[in-house]
């Protein structure tokens, strides 16, 4: 019988105990991916009470409430802070084999000291407690970011973004993490928007030049890649449906634009060649300019229209979309690749049936540039618990080369949620212990070691080549 | 090293024993989603031999045995009693893996009080034991579904059916278990058939209605729902290739009915689009009258045309199609959902690389107006061997909330298969109790129970609400 | 805690060590299906280092040596032997969870007697031991393939292959070990090639006769198959890109092909309907001589353009393509049934989210004509690690009738790959020690040994019934 979230916590083996508390524990963070705001780091917000830092914006918790039949007005609703927390103890008491259920005792744990259970019985104590650390010293936007050993972190920002939370950061001496804007530009993609015009407008302007062709969209685009670039950016971000293969004519492609320009929206496979176009057009450039791409697919998004119409995006109303034809993929890399465009590349499904295929795919596309040139990302989302990121890690091990692997990221906007880093090292850890101790590998500390810290950091650190502060 | 199928089957730890002998293994079954024949319910009919309960119509059992190279003869052909089962016990005794291996014994073991191991050697054995019990009291359809301390029955009914020994069994007071009527209206949606018009005769004659138009069918349908509500129905069922979205307006709607009416076989556009607004104005009517709907999809039947045309549907000729976009599904909940019109929903697929995707679609609609509004079904038909039902509890219990699961059915034929909840219980409890070993999950054996106790029996009877004899 | 790759190497119950030992080791294999090639095992080759018989065409090798940032010099390039040689080695020591690692090392302790473990700091040991041992007798094609107890290999032969070294071999008394042909009619079916009227005109001097129809191209095909039925072929074998159902008349097939022999690319629905006319056509001779199908599919081939263009083909490019029906691959199946023309089959696909619907597929069509008459191929080309052949097994067993499974193949093109036999024994052990020590199986070790015995080696041979040399 192991004790719930001790130290060794997921570590069921000597050798994975071993392996997290000599070689992965103790390492800083590379948190490539996230959607921390820079502003909210910028002006060292604080929060009042649990709920806002744990509630206010997160819809996985918001989810796990309405599955457990909770009124919206505990969620999103007019009830009190307290209330709602509550509400999410009571949920949380009974949510057996969900990660929230981890995270948030990790949470608990490393920034408030609470090592007990959070239930319905006990939400006035962790309240509490958590009311009075929050007003202590240290528990500000950037005290947790350095509680927690963060030594990068990559936001998400868009192209027509100031940077100006940024550029404020990077000037800032007395921070020392190292805070870096990600490219994602899918705005300027999704052309099938009602809103599109209207983002171009804006795309203008953060330009400095008009807009009327898909010539002059990629060159405010280039324009604005340079200016992300000054800001020391390597690293884009693409959402989509799936990963399209849709090639069309140079001249095609600016008559679906002009058409949009003109307010007609275009239909599926118009959309599909213009998508098309516009990736390639990128990839084209991050090749050029040293840069990692991400591919984010497999997400049907906003699909309670009326919560949608309540509450707008990102609220905990999304799904896995099953289509994604894997050949698809595999084209769209390999016409990168014959014209020399396709970049490091890091492969997100948000269908854990993708897992296979990516890993095959990663194969074709791998060459000296760089260890785990094209990379399957993490568990992404839904699937970043603890069956999710074992299969993605097995799945890689045996089709792939697992040791070159740049492992965890947050994917989040809570500055609480590093602890999903420890979680993904004691997996790692975990996985790698049972091998040892089931004579599937050798009993090698110093190559098994080596292994787990890379995965864990210095895999990252040398495949992204961030501009440290 | 564990004794084959003792009383601790399945159990691997402590803390699972103690979780299923104390919150589990005594709790009544709900089985909401049968295919009994309230007939032989009522007519209280008894078997002669276990050829007759076991090989009669199980359709599982005929696969097995022509997977193990057995002739049809001894199958469903002229072989007397005797040989077909000895044929069953020899191909049983090898069938390492296989749910049946593990139903049969659970079965010989509760009815028959036969320990021993079923095979070649010990058919006549068996045989004999279970003549004489088969011969003894309370061997009967009625005593069968006592003996496995069953409190609820739902059957599957077409909405032409007469209910006749529903208001038989509700009006008879010797026999204390609820039997209810469940709605499968297949045959009125699936107008691509060649029966399909008589199926529309049948209808006009049960709601006392000519049908001529979709809204008549319409009308006569909800004829008919009303009938079934009297009869204290709470629960509807489909069978569809995949949850389908495709809008027409209702013109187009009537004109693919009319056409239908006509003669003529409809494209599958046109089936597609008279099947979703079918669907549609189904799940409406569920909403209004609280009742559940459940989505069966994934399958492809009727593989093998020869032994179609001899032996008909249900023999042991279906298998997973793996066609089923879940943007449709999820666009099908939308869409109901926008106009008010989604009901508690419950959805399986036999592919079960549609998890995940099944578990994500559930976020999007959850509410307060039940815990677990929109379930996922426990691992169906094929699936629900060990592996399948481990798959299905751990993925939603990593993407939702599995302690408001309503939890296993036995989706059977037979009066033998209450077995079937016991291994859904067992392999709950193992489940449980190896997260809390591993100190994935708090020793609260309380909080552990109650969601135990929930999920084998109390989450249905509220989720449900069916009215008690 | 186990030691790494030991006698009982994976075998981590006392059954699975009873059975492996006792009822899988010593057992013949039967490599039913390998890329062998006749002419080296005539010519008796011997290779001069450890880098000509292990990375001289070893994909799998190259991919790894790729994925861990090799440039291509070492891989397929021009630096010597022991160059590359260590730079697998390198890799190999850090390749975590890839089947190569266990494989690799099988080889290096059952064809080398070397016991410890290949990385950076061990290569010019083993290079060394290798090197003495490759020079010494019995350690040539035939020495191998006798050193590994093999009973009989079907290698892979195109319908214009002369037989030449299958002739000679069968003539050879020195040799005790069975070579056939096995019939692989690609490059006959696909029509979309630039290759195709080349490959047309050496069929034609192949069948000595003109084909200006698909009716001569049928007649010349059975010329073909008369031929290799001379030579003791019984199995056939197909790659497709999944398995289609697109029925079309004679005459369209005629004109399809005929266009083709114009010079004009078919489209992909032609494409589709020629191929399933070639199939059925096939499939229909495969049953009137007894032969056994084999369908390959799921895989996207040569996906980097660049290296397609230096290297060709099967050069580790390819991945797998979750594009396949299982609706199309029933229907196919259950066309040929219907016509009395369906063979015995084996379906292996490379995408393992089909394993399910492989599964229940095989039920649609079982009957008295074999054990397993249709069958689900062991874990295929990417898939066969420990966690895909372990899912396929698993699979096959919860859905099927897995004691009568035919077993594993190398699919290699490798005289070191038997061994390969040797990892599917253990993990087949593996799982079934584990059944047995959870008490989900009976510890009744006559009809354990039976089934793993079955399973290894005396299914395929009752399956095949090939004739013994």
């Amino acid at each position: 019988m192991r004790q719930f979230l001790d130290q060794d916590f997921l570590l069921n083996t000597e050798a994975a105990r071993k392996l997290y508390h000599e070689a992965a524990e103790k390492l800083p963070i590379i948190d490539y991916h996230c959607h921390l705001s820079p502003r909210e780091i910028w002006e060292d917000i604080r929060y009042e009470n649990i709920t806002q830092v744990w509630l206010g914006g997160d819809h996985y918790k918001w989810r796990l409430m309405r599955s457990a039949g909770v009124n919206e007005k505990y969620i999103t609703g007019d009830a009190d802070d307290y209330e709602k927390f509550e509400k999410y103890a009571e949920v949380l008491g009974k949510a057996i084999g969900n990660p929230l259920h981890h995270w948030s005792h990790l949470e608990l744990r490393r920034f408030f000291g609470y090592d007990g259970i959070l239930n319905a019985k006990t939400a006035k104590e962790v309240w509490d407690i958590a009311k009075e650390k929050l007003q202590s010293e240290g528990y500000t936007a950037r005290g947790l970011i350095m509680m927690s050993n963060v030594d990068t972190i990559c936001t998400t920002d868009d192209p027509v973004d100031s940077l100006e939370y940024h550029e404020k950061l990077a000037a800032d001496a007395s921070f020392p993490v190292t805070v870096l804007p990600a490219w994602r530009p899918d705005k300027a993609m999704n052309l099938e928007k009602i809103t599109y015009p209207e983002y171009i407008a804006q795309l203008e302007a953060a330009a400095g030049m008009e807009i009327s062709t898909f010539a002059d969209l990629k060159e405010a685009l280039h324009r604005r890649l340079d200016f992300f670039a000054a800001h020391d950016c390597k690293l884009s971000d693409h959402a989509l449906n799936y990963v399209m293969y849709a090639p069309a004519s140079d001249d095609e492609v600016e008559k679906i634009f002009r058409s949009r320009m003109e307010g007609k929206i275009p239909n599926s496979e118009e959309e599909a060649k213009f998508k098309y176009a516009f990736m390639t057009a990128m990839a084209e450039e991050y090749t050029k300019r040293g840069w990692v791409m991400q591919l984010h697919y497999g997400c049907r998004r906003d699909n309670n229209p009326d919560m949608f119409r309540k509450l707008g995006p990102d609220t905990g109303f999304d799904c896995v979309d099953n289509y994604a034809p894997s050949a698809q993929t595999a084209a769209f890399l390999g016409a990168l690749e014959e014209k020399g465009n396709l970049p490091k590349t890091i492969l997100y499904s948000l269908n854990t049936n993708d897992n296979a295929a990516i890993d095959t795919i990663l194969g074709c596309f791998q060459n000296d540039t760089a260890v785990g040139r094209i990379q399957h990302g993490s568990a992404w989302w839904f699937n970043d618990h603890f069956d999710g990121m074992s299969e993605q890690l097995k799945s890689l091990g045996s089709l792939g080369y697992l040791a070159g692997f740049v492992g965890m990221l947050t994917d989040s906007r809570s500055f609480l949620s590093y602890p999903r880093h420890e979680y993904f090292r004691r997996i790692l850890c975990r996985i790698f212990g049972e091998w040892v101790e089931d004579g599937f590998y050798p009993e090698d500390y110093d190559t098994l070691k080596e292994i787990v810290s890379g995965i864990s950091y210095y895999n990252a650190k040398k495949y992204f080549d961030f501009k440290k502060k």
